[in-house]
C-alpha cells in the first residue's frame, strides 16, 4: 500500500454568507493554490466535494473553475462527517494506485439540507439534532453526575480558543455563567452548548510517497484511519452516554498507526454539543468513562490548546461538510508547527474525530510529521 | 495492489413506480442477497449508494435495513455516472487494503433531480439534455452526411434486445418508421431517440481476491478502470461529434488491462441518445469517426447482442445512479455465460461504458473472466 501524505490545504473564514455553493467550493480551492504555487494542476487526478448541498455534479464544476482536468471526480455525502470520508476516500484512491495526487474540497451553506434528519422516524417530530444532543446530554449528566455547569466549561473552553482561529465563526468569549444564561433551547440544552450551522469551505490536497518527495518536505502523513456506521436512527445506539461508533473507529485507527492514546499530542473532537467532547474523549479512550471533563478542564486551566485548538465546532461553525477538512488541517497546521496563537508543544501526533448523526457513525484519523 | 472481483449482484425491473428511494434502494440489495446466500453480512466492509436523490444519509440506512454495520458509509454522486464511479471508488477501498468486501448498490426515482442541469448557464434555458443531444445530433450527421434514418437503428436494435431483459423499463419493439414517425422533441431528435429516466435499482458486491476464494470460483474481475472529465459545460467540449473524455478513459481503460478493442466480445455503451451509441463506439475505438452505425448494423443484422445486449439505456431505462451498476451486471452476466437469451458466444472480455453531462466525463471498465 503507497503511503498517503497531506501536502497542501487552504482554508478561509466561516460565516453566514449567503453565497452559492459553487462560489464557496472555490473560495478554499483558491486559497489552496495561493498557498501552494508548486503543486501543478495537471498533477491531479482526482477532485473529490463533500457537501451535504443538493446541486450535482460539484466536483466537475469545481475543477473547471480551478483549471483541473481530473480523471476521478465526485461528491461524497454522509452528512457530518463528509469531510473526513472524503478524506479516506481520496486515501484509498492514492493508496491503490489509481491517483497520485487528490483535491478534496468541502463546503457548505448555512441552511444546509443535511441539517435536519427527515429520515429518522424514530425521532418523531423532533428531527433536529438538539433533541438527539439533548437527549445525550441528561443520559451523560445522570449517569456521571455531572452538572450543567460543568458541561459549560466545553463551551467557555472552545469559544476562548476559537478567538485565536482567523476562520473561526466566533470571535466573542463567555464565562461558564453566560452559558448557563444563554437561551433555554430544552431541558438539557443551552444556546451556547450548541454549534452553529454556517457557510465555509476548506480544501486539502492529498499525494503519494513519491509525488510528496518531488514538492515538499513538510508532509504530513496519514498513519492511521478507521470508520464505523452502527446505525442510521440514534434510537438505536447502545448507550446515549458513550459513543459506540467512535469507540470503534478510534481502536482501528490506533492500531492501524501503532500508537496509544499517550501517544497523542492534540486532538480534533467533534463537539457538535457540549456534551459531545467528554464522550467522545472517554469513548476515545483518553480517559475513563465520566472523567473527560476532568482533562477538559485540565486543558483549560493549563491553557494548553490540545484539545480542539480551533475552537471545535462550538467556537468554529460547523458547515457540514467542510467540517471533516477544517479539522484535519487544524492537526495538519499543529504537525507543521504553523499555528500561531494556537500552537500545542511539540506535537508529533495528531487525531480527527468526525461523527455523523449522533455518533450512529464515526471517522478517526491520525496523522504524523 | 489486490485485485478486485466482482462477486454477486442484485437487480430489479427498472418501472415508473412511485416509491421512496430507501425502498427502491433496499430491493435489490435484497436481491443481491437472496442471489448469494453464502454472503457474510459482517464481512461487509463498506456500502455505497449511488444516486442523485436529494435524501441524505442513505448507506447508513441502506446498512441499517439490511443488517450491516459497515466501516465505510456514504453517497456518491457524479450524474449519469455515479454507478460506474461508485464501483471504481468500491474498488480503490479494497485495493487499497482498507476494505476485504464493498456492497454498491444504486438507484433512482425517476424524477430524479439529476436530470435538469441547473448548473451550466452555457446552455441558457436549455437546461434538458435533449438539447446537447440534439446539437451533438446535427452535428454529428452533418459530420459524417449520417441520415435520421441510419441513427434510428439504434433505437430499433436497443428496444429489440430490451425485449429479452426481464428488467428493462421497455418491452416493445419497434421499426425504423416507428423512430422517424415518433414525437419529435427538436429538429433532430425524435421521443424514441431518448432513454427515458425511470426508477430503479442495480447492487454489486465486489471482494479482494483472497475474500474471493471463500466465497465464489466465479468471479469477473475489474482488470481495467479509466475516468476522465474534460470540463462540466457541454459547449467547452473540443467537438460535438466525438466523446474527448471517452477516449482518454477508453484508452486509459485498455491500457490498464493491457487489451486492444479486438480484445472486446460485449460492450454496454451509455445510449442515453441514438447518436452516443455510434460516437462512443468511435471515440472508444472500436471504428473510424463516422463508421460506427457500420458495426451497430451488422450486430443488428447478425442478432449477435454484442453492443448493448440488455437493450442500453433507450431500451433498458435510464435510473441514474443504477444505470452505472445494471451496465457492469449485464457485462458479469455476459463473462459467467448467466444471459440468457442475451448470451453472446465465448465471452472473455467486457467493456463498460458509462458518461455524465454530454460526455463531459466518461468512465470505462474492463472486465474478465
Amino acid at each position: 500500500m503507497n503511503k498517503v501524505g497531506i501536502i497542501g490545504y487552504g482554508i478561509t473564514p466561516f460565516t453566514r454568507e449567503d453565497l452559492k455553493i459553487e462560489s464557496i467550493l472555490l473560495k478554499s480551492a483558491k486559497t489552496l493554490f495561493q498557498n501552494n504555487p508548486n503543486i501543478d494542476r495537471n498533477d491531479i487526478d482526482a477532485v473529490l466535494v463533500s457537501t451535504n448541498n443538493n446541486s450535482k455534479y460539484l466536483s466537475p464544476i469545481l475543477s473547471e473553475m480551478t483549471g483541473i482536468q481530473p480523471k476521478i471526480a465526485h461528491s461524497i455525502e454522509s452528512l457530518c462527517n463528509s469531510g473526513t470520508n472524503s478524506i479516506v476516500s481520496a486515501y484509498s484512491y492514492i493508496a491503490s494506485g489509481l491517483a497520485d495526487m487528490v483535491l478534496v474540497t468541502g463546503a457548505e451553506r448555512y441552511d444546509s439540507p443535511g441539517q435536519i434528519l427527515q429520515w429518522d422516524n424514530s425521532r418523531g417530530e423532533f428531527k433536529h439534532p438538539i433533541f438527539w444532543a439533548s437527549i445525550f446530554t441528561k443520559s451523560y449528566k445522570r449517569e456521571y453526575s455531572i452538572s450543567d455547569k460543568q458541561l459549560a466549561l466545553v463551551s467557555v473552553k472552545n469559544h476562548k480558543q476559537a478567538k485565536e482561529n482567523p476562520n473561526a465563526l466566533s470571535d466573542k468569549t463567555y464565562s461558564i455563567q453566560d452559558v448557563i444564561n444563554s437561551k433555554r433551547l430544552t431541558d438539557d440544552l443551552r444556546l451556547l452548548d450548541c454549534s452553529r450551522p454556517c457557510t465555509g469551505s476548506a480544501s486539502i490536497i492529498l499525494a503519494s510517497e513519491e509525488m510528496i518527495k518531488k514538492i515538499t518536505d513538510m508532509p504530513v502523513w496519514i498513519t492511521g484511519i478507521g470508520q464505523k456506521t452502527t446505525s442510521a436512527g440514534f434510537t438505536k445506539n447502545a448507550s446515549f452516554d458513550s459513543m459506540e461508533s467512535t469507540r470503534l473507529a478510534g481502536q482501528a485507527a490506533l492500531k492501524m498507526a501503532n500508537k496509544h492514546t499517550e501517544d497523542i499530542d492534540v486532538v480534533e473532537i467533534h463537539d457538535a454539543f457540549s456534551v459531545c467532547e467528554p464522550m467522545a474523549l472517554e469513548s476515545l479512550g483518553f480517559s475513563n468513562n465520566g472523567h473527560g471533563m476532568n482533562i477538559i478542564k485540565e486543558a483549560y486551566e493549563t491553557n494548553n490548546f490540545k484539545i480542539n485548538p480551533r475552537g471545535g465546532l462550538i467556537g468554529s461553525g460547523h458547515p457540514l461538510g467542510a467540517t471533516g477538512i477544517a479539522q484535519t488541517i487544524e492537526i495538519t497546521q499543529q504537525l507543521q508547527s504553523k499555528a500561531d496563537q494556537r500552537q500545542v508543544d511539540d506535537v508529533q501526533v495528531g487525531l480527527v474525530h468526525n461523527i455523523s448523526a449522533a455518533a450512529t457513525s464515526s471517522t478517526v484519523l491520525v496523522l504524523e510529521k
